[in-house]
């Protein structure tokens, strides 16, 4: 074990996830016992909080606290979106960095987020290791959307697939409810790739979810969708249609924009308001003449902590924890990641990847997995995503709404 | 008591909720107890199923189907709307269902629904009563809305209720994610009562829900609206605006209706798809430049049976059971209803209101709750409904997901 004593900071990026402070409860609680490790930082907004010396002292916290951050949904340091600039073009940002980090001695940094968080975390990394600033880098893994590359899945994946598979099944039940046919058609989010929306195939496994699921994955043909769905009303009555906001046709346009030319001419001119499912509505209700319902599951897919599931907070806290454990000792230009056994009962086994092969990769839903004329999954999905959706995330509840945490954020200024 | 032998039947009618089968199952274990109680049907479609004689032996279900109802969400049976015509001016259906209640003895009619579903059960109660055919009908009350006349509160809407607070504590913290301002529009159920969107309030009662709330029984003024959201952003940034989709302006026009015209425009001519959130959207981004979001709960509001309350299933459950324990002491033309003491702790009394009282008539929110010049609730709102969203709904999940009933619906043809 290599010994080298400082603070640590730590900061979300990225979209929200309903187990992000999961994973910030890990690190802070693991960073506070580490005795090389002198003060714990939060950082406000991720990165920007760090350029701005806007940080909060962990230490400052209560042990209910982190143990409520648990399941307390979205950034409770505030994330960020903001892409550094690469250091051979704009040393700036990396120079204000490394004069933060000196003046509050920090030598651990860890960074939660998803492709782009990573590629940030990759940067950092290298630009310390350029300048011989002695510090460990460590990226932790989180997105709803899975596709981090490096990771059997990604922290926040289970708790949204787990949500979106409940609400499927329960929109399945509320859709037969009368003796009249109904198309409902549900919007999951998932710009390039589909695994929360393939998480609906786990409601169709238990005979109550869609009939047809569209991943980004694979091209969307218009026709043949509306075929399919016209054939399957007509047998059935019922048809429940499953799709990701990023489905594409063959050119590569995104189906969503299919209704756009005619939105852009409402009187306010915004063609992003209204989204996908809007859109297929309308185009299956011209087809079929079925009352048609469309459900966009929205940003509670990401953010209900209500419907999130144990095995994903457990597992987002461990990424946190681990991620400091390997810093502490010697670990540095890693993401933590998860692996599974090959064979056998599920596991989640913790492995380090290179930042550099992490960083602005995509991981998509396997081909192969992708059946029935690109409407369904296999059953190597199903088996892939059940250990993940497994027990309830423990949000507590009190006088019958939940209890979230409240950070005291102590500014950490020198 | 007065002795009644012969067969019940029950029917569920109007939109679903959460827990419309924690009724029937109170109807139907009770009923299986009753000694007078010959048979117990269930009626596929409400009225139309008994007009089909396209009925369910409910013997022939077990402990464990009854026990999972109570969290199964929707209608296990079917539900129906079809609204009987007045026996003055078409006897049809009445001499149907008459015919069909003698073929198979029924002297029981059991009928759980909103206001439309008791005009139903008061025309069959009178209609009965008219041509001298001895039957006991209870109507049992029903509906997300919260807007039946006589009761304190409807089952289904504890549950809706506590769904909607908890999720919009949620949706807060997502919206707060970034150091960028946006404006949140949430959009709940309510044509009439706005009760649903009410529930809002209880979330900002804990700081974490919206600053602005709007229902349907206080006139829109889209001016002073736009005028209240821009003030609050241009102060803190982060506004949430909760709306109820029945809100109309002092000439009585739907609010949803103001971006129909150039919705009509568009190439599928679907004024209907794209709701109010999406409409008052516009009209906030042109005031405000802001980034808005808006968020329909749809129909994840009356279906999400995980995100329901305990007090509401035994509520529910217990309506059910009651009308069949008055039925059989000889009580015939009444609703069950709720009422609680009118000071002290909060329970849940039984009592019963004449169907002619309460078919047709619509209860809204007291306009002495709604202040903050139309905008916000008062503490009494919150003592009302806060009793109604206590305790978990105990849906069981099985391998991560819920476990809901399955009826074999096995026909009760003569």
């Amino acid at each position: 074990m290599s010994e080298l004593k400082g603070a640590a900071i730590f900061g979300q990026s990225g979209g929200p996830t309903s187990v992000i402070n999961a994973s910030a409860a890990g690190v802070f609680t693991e960073a506070l016992k580490q005795g090389n490790i002198t003060a714990v930082y939060g950082a406000a907004h991720g990165i920007k909080g760090m350029l701005d010396e806007n940080f909060y002292d962990m230490s400052k916290e209560s042990a209910e606290t982190f143990e409520l951050m648990k399941t307390t949904p979205s950034s409770a340091l505030g994330s960020v979106r903001y892409k550094l600039a690469s250091a051979d073009v704009d040393e700036t940002d990396y120079k204000r960095l490394l004069e933060v980090f000196k003046k509050y001695d920090i030598r651990y940094f860890f960074y939660n987020g998803g492709n782009d968080s990573m590629d940030t975390c990759n940067k950092v990394s290298k630009y310390m290791q350029k300048v011989g600033y002695d510090c460990r880098v460590m990226g932790v893994p989180k997105t709803i959307d899975n596709d981090l590359w490096g990771t059997d899945h990604c922290p926040g994946f289970g708790s949204a697939a787990k949500y979106v598979a409940t609400s499927t099944m329960e929109v399945y039940h509320d859709a037969r409810v009368y003796d009249k046919g109904t198309i409902t058609i549900l919007e999951m989010m998932g710009r390039n790739a589909g695994w929360l929306t393939a998480a609906t195939a786990l409601a169709a496994d238990k005979g109550k979810g869609p009939d047809l699921i569209y991943l980004p994955e694979v091209d969307f043909d218009m026709e043949k969708f509306l075929d399919k769905v016209d054939a399957l009303y007509k047998k059935s009555g019922h048809v429940i249609v499953a799709v990701s906001e990023g489905i594409k046709d063959k050119d590569g346009k995104y189906i969503a924009e299919y209704g756009s030319m005619s939105k852009a001419t409402d009187s306010f001119g915004h063609a992003q308001l209204g989204g996908l499912a809007d859109t297929l509505a309308g185009f299956v209700q011209e087809k079929t003449g079925a009352k048609v319902r469309p459900v966009e599951f929205s940003i509670l897919q990401r953010c209900a902590a209500h419907g999130g599931s144990k095995t994903d907070v457990d597992e987002a806290f461990l990424a946190g924890q681990m991620a400091v454990k390997f810093a502490c000792e010697g670990q540095t230009d890693y993401m933590v990641a998860f692996e599974r056994p090959a064979s056998g009962a599920y596991q989640c086994n913790i492995k380090l990847v290179k930042l550099d092969e992490v960083a602005n990769k995509e991981k998509t839903v396997p081909l192969e997995w992708i059946i029935n004329d690109g409407t369904g999954l296999s059953k190597e999905f199903i088996d892939y995503a059940t250990p993940l959706i497994q027990g309830a995330s423990g949000l507590p509840f009190e006088n019958g709404l939940p209890k979230f945490a409240e950070l005291k954020k102590v500014l950490a200024k020198k």
